[in-house]
């Protein structure tokens, strides 16, 4: 059976994974037959917030992989240890965990770096010819750590960030919610999901083509 | 649109709902053309569990409400308002939330307490001719609250809360993961999800048959 990793980034959009996307990527995963394995990086959240009314909960301190542990069921694996895994693949759900706890984008914009190790691991799945799929926000760290690889990646109709990922020297493409983008190859894989939604099942379309691609050339 | 109400008791399987079936549920609305309306009681949790440990991480505080919003990417409504929400059904997805905070009955078995606020809701939106939905450990709280109705409801293969569910005067039937079982007329639906499993793959058919089954009448 097929082994995919799912890097998670805590529990929740507004601060770590987003949750239905993460879901939607774990029930596609065990759909198409292969083997989840969740992954987080034993680092704090960049903050917590509430999610209720969108605000800081200043005082509050949460941890990445132990929140993402909700979403894992329990069973979350160290990033660290990610090369001990054997994993056959990778990919990194959305949500402003990837932009403020995988990497500083939602705060730096084009000047963003991302955490060591995960750049680590998407830049050493690349180079094994292992297939990389990104939801969301985190082509951002695709564009970033592949943009010398001439990586063609999707972030959905914001300016912003389609501007920033050709500005770190990838490409930027449109693609509709429904759809992926497969560049390199078919190696780097990527769907707007809820940068575009506009609700869950348009959400769940894309994402289930991306881990179909994925696990189609693990 | 059919407004379906999904009330949620936290984030996190082992101290709130679980995660899987509250995403899968609200996928399942979404496809079903019908509208989820996500609710949570403004209550604390009974604690907090590390997900990756199992143990609790005393000191910390959290709130239903605040933590459900994750699930429901910020939009929950207080359980106090569920009757200006004009909704059409109302769905339980499982989780030791169900059975920590929405009542007492990880603690006290069958002696348990539901919630005062869950108890009206449910009874009020029976009395109503509503469709309801109860998945995993949640169909406790039918047979709590709706034991007089001759309900009949799944728990999977739990003998002890089998036997906790006819101890306050319900039927418990038996029922695979893929399935439902529809009590009194089909107003009162259920099915075991992650009280079976194993996989999310085998819950998501079960909690599909159920919202199915539940805006179908709603």
């Amino acid at each position: 059976m097929k082994k995919i990793g799912v890097l998670l980034s805590g529990c929740g959009v507004m601060d770590g994974s987003e949750i239905h996307e993460a879901v939607l990527t774990l029930l596609a995963i065990d759909v198409a037959g292969a083997q989840a394995i969740c992954i987080a990086p034993d680092i704090n959240q960049h903050h917590v917030i509430n999610h209720a009314t969108g605000e800081e909960m200043t005082g509050e301190t949460r941890n990445v992989l132990i929140e993402s542990a909700r979403i894992a069921r329990g069973d979350v694996k160290n990033l660290k240890d990610i090369h001990s895994l054997n994993l056959d693949a990778l990919i990194l759900p959305g949500g402003f965990g990837a932009a403020k706890n995988l990497s500083d984008y939602a705060f730096k914009g084009a000047d963003f770096t991302v955490l060591p190790d995960v750049a680590e691991a998407v830049r050493s799945f690349y180079e094994a010819g292992k297939p990389l799929g990104f939801i969301c926000i985190s082509p951002v760290i695709a564009a970033k750590v592949l943009g010398k690889e001439n990586v063609e990646v999707t972030i959905g109709t914001d300016q912003e960030s389609a501007s920033n990922i050709e500005a770190v020297g990838a490409t930027h493409v449109n693609c509709r919610v429904y759809n992926i983008h497969a560049s390199n190859d078919g190696k780097v894989v990527s769907t707007p999901a809820y940068m575009l939604g506009p609700t869950i099942k348009d959400v769940a379309q894309g994402i289930e083509k991306l881990v179909n691609a994925v696990v189609a050339l693990a």
